[in-house]
């Protein structure tokens, strides 16, 4: 490693890796053994083989680069600035995890022009990558012609022994390998080192023959630390297999050239400190002061502006001469890539009157799906195996599967996790598609790090959840919910929805799409179990999260406000509280999240202060309600597990009937 | 099929079939699918394998069974009513998932005497099977002698193709593989239908392939409808390799034996109706009415009750000698296995004055769980690969590794929802552990369905959460918890502590371990930065969920509420306001729910009704405070995501300063 036989290429490796060990020296904070172990692997991707413009980050035909392993994003910061992106310069680097800078501790999409997804939390981004692997498979086979191939990219990822470790990762290569989804690419930082030590502690599986076994084309790279020639080799191996995705173990020392730390997980998560930073820098010859890269490798890595512009060019006359040929096609490419809605779109939505059959919110969903997938060609997702449950299926659009890709019901298999992350990382494709997942409200558990990363990371993920009470019935306490309404409402960025009855699943999908293209994420939740259509609701009502769908003359004595199967009973009982002279208001309430963004006169009119008397009524938890009933109102509600029983059983035995909530009512009348 | 050809075995194996039929046909709800294919394997396993006492479900060394499968819970009521426990009758099984009936449409080890644990979410309950096997493995090593083996016990478990999907299982497995559980035999119904039709549209990886790069021991049972020699075989073939855990892949017929409607996905969960039952019975030759077992079948099925008083006869026997050798160890075992806790055990916690160092709360958690460590041989537990930063080391008791079972720091590797599960499995072990499982709060996300189901089904776990707000700092955005303890909070019978200080440690783990006996589960939250020891802390404050630890001289003005690292933001502004003349109570409020659960005079007592003004400050989100700040009070708190930079300024930033709790102060004063 001495000075004078350095490569060229050799110096650029070390610029990342100095670039990454100076930011966390000075930031006093980061995980440095990543970006010095997989420096590499990183340099060989992104100069022999990754195709993006670091002028246009959004250039749509770009490669998709995923660092699934998002501690090490002092990785992927010092190549968007060895590559010439405009995100990250110098000071930027300088300002690692700091303050309003933009090279935050983990990669962030909306924070860092050139990161695609958020990564950090461990298993999230290889699943990420699954789904933009998935979107460019579905929009090539959607709009690719033998003669234009306007949809052409790969998705590369480095992950690590923690991504590999998690739950997620599995459910998710499993799926890509059963997908055969050939242009996914992972390097596999096999360094193994984790927090707690070496993975000898934790993990001794054999992962290689475990892709294997989930369908992955598997190679290994023996030495990743110094043989770019092996790294090269495999990756072109891995593009060569066009029907598998391709899992390239590279075996790294993580540290690479720290002598005293390195292959130790002392170097994992802290600064080496400025003994051991001057050591590596002596071991690995590196005679530069902190932040100065040599010009010789920037002029190197910067060759990637000029391949990028090519690239694009390039692709641009390929667009031209569709857009000659294939003028339907082109037109609908760019209003996918614009995220437009197309006029109109919402023209499809049902409404009902209190004449309509009552009928489960899960079916009035369907409906809703079924009429926009007609209009949003666009839309496209599945169910983690309840597809006949959940009611999610696009008649009459086919289902994705291996060959099939311009199909748009994906059955993602029991495996929530990864449904999850899939959807976002087809959100954040970036190409206009509106993805949604499904499954029983109760299992949203099992994905609720991909429902927060949706709401963080500006995915406009569609959460499509029925079976949303304990109306649910006999399957019993493990499958219905109480808190989890209140878990999600308390999600930042997140928008739930617990429509009441036709109009309001109109609504709740209204704000979903909308809210999809504007890049946030919404959660609609839905009954098994029939609802009557009620007077006096509507889609514009939705809108605004909660509104007065029954009133009294003048200053109500009571406020009843009632969600999703539970309105009914609020208006039933209503009905029977002005038939004994009582003036009672029933405000229906399918959003706290949408109510809550409403100016103030907007609340007052729905919920007036001098109006203390207020009884929520919804089948979950009280958990977060006397926002909205004050310290003198009450609840109908559940705080305990529920029971296996029929559905109306257990909605009766625990409290959600019109007697009850008169009962309650009239309590709070005095 | 026919009559005349059945043998008395084939006559067992069908009334578990039937009783399952028939018991879903009359509920018109359930899973017929699972228990007509796999009750051969369930036949086999209970007649020919498994050690237990109908008579008695709580003996301790019976061979511990898990339906993962857990929406086939008929199969499992079926064996229990026809091996002869009391806790499942035929009157019970014509109850099926009914309300207030012994036979929920899960099984539910707290309704149903005989079921060890409560599955139905899947993945669970393999995952609850690695950790009954490793509380096995432990207890062996810790008792047993070279002349008495009073820990010697399989695990044995049946799960499907659901389960194999969810990445827990994935997670579990790859732990059971890496400790060479070998008396961990698990039975993977291999039916090829999940909910939405063949597993060929979502899951075609090479499963067995897959456990063996778990390293397992993997078998093949090719037909599991009528091969009972092959499934012994299989399963004397798992018992005889004792270094590894064994998957014994069974493939059967979903609904074997109904002409229609076997092998489709229509028999997986729905009743199969009138006609397809009176075909099923004659195609399988059953000529007896819905619940009518024929009392040969009966007769031998029940030789179970005389095995099993064998079984526990011996092993009695086994026991007294034993005691006789071995009193201080036979004294520790019955004490472990009477659930009781050692006289003075929490005479080791720690108690602090102002006077003390700050430290951060996670540093006083390291140091509880390391003074009980030393009077509590019952607690073991460990980190999700984080032990160093949730500082979960019970230091001197080594690591718990293959061949090394009697250790007590169990590395779970980065598999959050697999630790969740394995610590309900070994508290649900009833030998009376106090499991423990660690990782940064945000990640509860990645194992949120195993705190609930530890919550649901009684099991005493110990959840220990650091880093428990934005004051982690540099990791960013994905690392900070907003919503998360409003979210945990909110789970039914799970306790959230959130301690301040020193003394609240204390009393955190005070509450925890008397909880974990009493087959309850905690979540604690720790802070990562430094927090000063406060006056009027306590222990018993901490019991009580909220006290009072600053108070006026008569009825406050104003009370404000905190939580952990703001309660002492809360203590210096009260001086600061008291010096300016106002009348201030700073109420600690380190468990929302055990307030909640207090008398309504202890309840007034620390919150006046009269006292209208109140702040309370959290470094999280606002959602459920309202019930305890009332419609005039206000809240410090965080209703976004967080940021990547130090924890002290995303603190100042986001608004946790005095000043900032002053100025808000003020202004509900007026």
């Amino acid at each position: 490693m001495a000075v004078a036989t350095q490569s060229l290429e050799e110096i650029c490796i070390n610029s990342i890796r100095f670039l990454a060990v100076d930011a966390i020296e000075k930031s006093k904070s980061g995980h440095p053994g990543l970006p010095m172990g997989a420096a590499p692997m990183a340099f060989v991707l992104w100069d022999r083989f990754m195709r993006y413009n670091p002028k246009n980050p959004k250039w749509f035909n770009r490669d998709r680069f995923v660092l699934s392993a998002g501690h090490g994003c002092m990785l992927q910061y010092a190549m968007l600035y060895l590559t010439g992106y405009d995100s990250v310069t110098i000071e930027d680097i300088k300002q690692f995890r700091q303050w309003g800078s933009r090279t935050p501790g983990h990669p962030e999409n909306f924070e860092t022009a050139g990161v695609e997804v958020t990564t950090g939390p461990l298993g999230q981004g290889i699943a990420n990558a699954v789904g933009l692997a998935m979107a460019e498979a579905h929009l090539a086979a959607k709009f690719n012609k033998p003669d234009a191939k306007i949809v052409d990219h790969y998705t590369y990822v480095i992950l690590g022994d923690g991504c590999n470790m998690e739950g997620i990762s599995g459910e998710a290569a499993s799926l890509a390998g059963h997908y055969g989804l050939g242009k996914l690419i992972a390097l596999y930082d096999d360094n193994h080192i984790s927090i707690d030590g070496s993975t000898d502690v934790a993990f001794t599986e054999d992962v290689s023959k475990r892709f294997e076994a989930y369908g992955w084309h598997v190679l290994h790279v023996e030495d990743g630390n110094t043989d770019l020639a092996a790294i090269s080799k495999a990756v072109e191996a891995a593009k060569a297999v066009t029907d598998k995705p391709t899992m390239i173990k590279v075996t790294t020392t993580i540290g690479y050239g720290a002598p005293n730390k390195q292959n130790t997980a002392g170097i994992h998560g802290a600064a080496l400190g400025g003994d051991e930073t001057a050591l590596t820098r002596k071991n690995l010859g590196w005679e530069h002061e902190p932040f100065v890269i040599p010009q010789d490798a920037l002029n190197h890595t910067r060759k990637a502006v000029e391949r990028g512009a090519a690239y694009e060019s390039e692709w641009n006359k390929t667009f031209t001469d569709y857009q000659a040929k294939y003028p339907a096609e082109s037109a609908e490419f760019e209003r996918f890539v614009s995220g437009k809605l197309p006029d109109g779109w919402n023209k499809v939505l049902p409404t009902y009157t209190p004449a309509d059959s009552a009928l489960p919110t899960r079916k009035h969903s369907e409906n809703c799906l079924n009429k926009l997938a007609a209009v949003l060609p666009e839309l496209i997702g599945g169910s983690a195996d309840l597809t006949h449950s959940n009611l999610t299926e696009l008649k009459g659009f086919g289902d994705f599967q291996k060959g099939q890709y311009q199909n748009r019901n994906i059955h993602f298999g029991v495996r929530e996790h990864a449904m999850g992350a899939i959807c976002n990382g087809m959100a954040l494709h970036a190409s206009g598609l509106i993805p949604y997942g499904a499954t029983f409200l109760i299992f949203t558990d099992y994905m609720r790090a991909a429902i927060r990363l949706a709401a963080l990371s500006q995915a406009g993920s569609i959460w499509v959840m029925t079976h949303d009470s304990i109306g649910q019935g006999e399957d019993g306490p493990t499958h219905q919910p109480i808190e989890t309404l209140a878990s999600l409402r308390a999600i930042p960025d997140l928008t739930v929805i617990r429509p009441a009855d036709g109009n309001e699943c109109s609504g709740a999908y209204t704000v979903a799409v909308e809210k999809s293209k504007a890049q946030a994420s919404t959660l609609l939740a839905f009954t098994r179990q029939n609802v009557p259509n009620l007077a006096g609701t509507s889609i514009e009502g939705v809108k605004k999260g909660a509104y007065t769908v029954v009133d009294s003359q003048g200053t109500p004595d009571l406020i009843l406000i009632g969600t999703g199967s539970e309105l009914s009973l609020c208006v039933t009982a209503a009905e029977k509280l002005t038939a004994e002279g009582k003036k009672v208001r029933v405000v229906s309430m399918p959003s706290t999240n949408l109510f809550d963004a409403q100016d103030a006169a907007y609340k007052e009119s729905v919920l007036p202060k001098a109006v203390t008397k207020r009884l929520s009524v919804e089948a979950a938890s009280s958990f977060g309600w006397h926002k909205y009933i004050g310290t003198d109102g009450d609840t109908v509600s559940i705080d305990t597990f529920g029971a296996s029983a029929p559905g109306g059983t257990c909605m009766e035995k625990f409290g959600f009937t019109v007697d009850n909530v008169l009962a309650k009512a009239k309590a709070l009348l005095g």
